[in-house]
């Protein structure tokens, strides 16, 4: 057994057969005092894996890569500084694993946009070694970036609430999502989903945006108020000046007319991006945004005071992702990368599981 | 003399031929009970004003047109329900004339994105007479898009405050410019000078961000704490996440390196636009805006209660608009949208004034 100085993975060696995956092992980083070791249970697949080993956002990757950042485990080993968990407790890292936690970013709650962030996977840690992520045995991060999970969770469930919920729970945080707020998800999908749950537990006023007529019954069963059918003509023309903002979790923005997204917007609204196109958005005039004073913008996941208070919420209202579990092998990443992909009746969220039947017990 | 029923007018006949300026009558709307009278005194001259006639912003206008919305005169005349200006008082009227006033953008202060607002000129009234500006000799609008103007600022300040004082006060202002914030102004023009005047004066730490190296000394007259010289290759790396928003009054907005830019904001900040190019944007990736979650927008001037905020700060801190003045005649039409258009040597705006040597006492 490799552990504790590497990780048995399932890895992506060639970006031209991103769905191949071969099992290897690869090196963890150097130990220290603040980091925690967590044996794998369960790993939500999140399109950004997809993104990564197709090339899509960029062919300039560290191969052989082990993606996946939505990691939930059992924590093994922690260091002799770690005091936000111990030994046994289960707890999960997600799309981040290191900062230098000490810029202004940093100490101000957003250690998300530090300039020293350190990706769960295909980024270098200060000591040089590649990170790899959750499509494997164990996972080794700072204990900033590892948050115990409430017991009511299960793994499955949990595991894409780390990335997926996360990047959706915080703009809506952020932008005030509550009662008396009119807020619209574009696309249900493993992100949009979580922002209807999340949007509804918040007690917003919450309407699913989407061209897939067939997810209506969900967007409902998910609380959504209405759902906003963009594949007809005109779809806009009604809503005018209704939401207070929308969280697009689509990644097809470059296809979209936002004239038509921005107009459903009231005065001053702002249209939020969580998912991100391979292509680049369509060249628009500056005008666009001056007929209601709307804004654009994105975000990059979320802090760890959001990650905890995302928690405790789902923990409390007892609130269920909408996963599809595939058990972990070399052809459930196959089949895992390639639903993702082609979309394929993914609904919403897919996690591998049967971790130990690989791994055995660790 | 034409009046009450038509207004003389310094108009432009064709946009190829756009400094060329024919005085001629044109109507008037049809005077209704909350319509005011004004006799100009002075008009400003706005970069909208030479975007409009050149065709920059769209080839399909009302010709002939006579352009001008930043005006100030005195009140000749008034309907029977008005009740906010009585005739012989100092008034003026800035980029809009009407709106339907009942609307929810209406009815909630943001009259300014009502759908069926009235540009001040270029646009059709209700009973489908087409708004003439103010290189004119008279105007007619609702009171409501009327101000009082306070005696201690004379007319030739006045005058570009209504449309270029208000178009930079009104995002500062929403975007709670004040003490503790640190703000930049991209472009020192017309509307960028404003923007330095009114933020400063609101207590934002202000920053002048401009290609153009000799405008620093008059940055920091109008009291910004430094100057960002974008000439300079790199520019943007010792900024970057300090401010917490930006207002690009710059129309150049089609040739800037957006990333550069958003990355001088803080987590969350705001690149708002009040200037627009005749151009489209460049195309960029969505993920521009996520190493800082940053969110770029725009406005569409103000609304009544930013107005009489704005000329009450004026009054009140004693705020003086930099402006040339310009004899109002064909010729001075002429000069003063040339110069605007080749952008030479204004600091920072022109007024046109002498209205009453043209059209005599009124």
């Amino acid at each position: 057994m490799p552990y504790p100085e590497t990780t048995d993975a399932f890895t992506v060696t060639d970006i031209k057969n991103w769905s191949t995956f071969k099992r290897q092992e690869l090196p963890l980083k150097k130990f220290e005092e603040h980091d925690v070791d967590i044996a794998i249970e369960a790993c939500g697949v999140c399109a950004s894996d997809v993104h990564t080993i197709t090339g899509g956002w960029g062919e300039d990757i560290h191969l052989p890569l082990c993606v996946g950042h939505e990691v939930i485990g059992k924590v093994v080993k922690v260091g002799n500084k770690v005091t936000r968990v111990k030994v046994g407790d289960r707890a999960g890292i997600g799309a981040q694993i290191g900062a230098d936690l000490t810029c202004d970013q940093c100490k101000n709650d957003n250690e998300n946009y530090c300039p020293n962030q350190v990706d769960t996977y295909g980024a270098k840690h200060t000591d040089g070694t590649v990170a790899q992520g959750g499509y494997s045995s164990h996972i080794r991060g700072h204990e900033y970036f590892v948050f115990k999970i409430p017991d009511n969770i299960e793994s499955a469930l949990a595991a894409p609430m780390l990335c997926a919920g996360l990047t959706t729970f915080s703009p809506l945080k952020r932008l005030g999502a509550g009662p008396g707020k009119k807020v619209g998800i574009i696309g249900l999908g493993g992100l949009g989903h979580f922002g209807v749950l999340w949007s509804v537990a918040m007690g917003a006023e919450t309407y699913v945006i989407s061209h897939s007529p067939s997810k209506k019954d969900d967007a409902l069963k998910m609380g959504a108020k209405d759902f906003i059918d963009t594949s007809k003509k005109g779809w806009a023309d009604k809503w005018k000046f209704q939401l207070d903002f929308v969280i697009n979790a689509a990644d097809a923005t470059d296809k979209f007319d936002l004239a038509e997204y921005f107009s459903i917007l009231k005065v001053n609204g702002t249209f939020h991006m969580v998912g991100f196109p391979d292509n680049k958005l369509p060249s628009f005039n500056a005008q666009v945004f001056a007929s209601n004073g709307c804004y654009m913008g994105a975000s990059h996941i979320g802090n760890r005071p959001e990650m905890e208070e995302m928690f405790q919420l789902a923990s409390k209202q007892n609130i269920k992702s909408w996963v599809q579990e595939i058990q972990l092998s070399e052809d459930g990443c196959k089949e895992a990368v390639e639903r993702v992909y082609k979309n394929d009746n993914v609904r919403y969220r897919l996690t591998l599981t049967g971790f130990d039947k690989v791994f055995g017990k660790r």
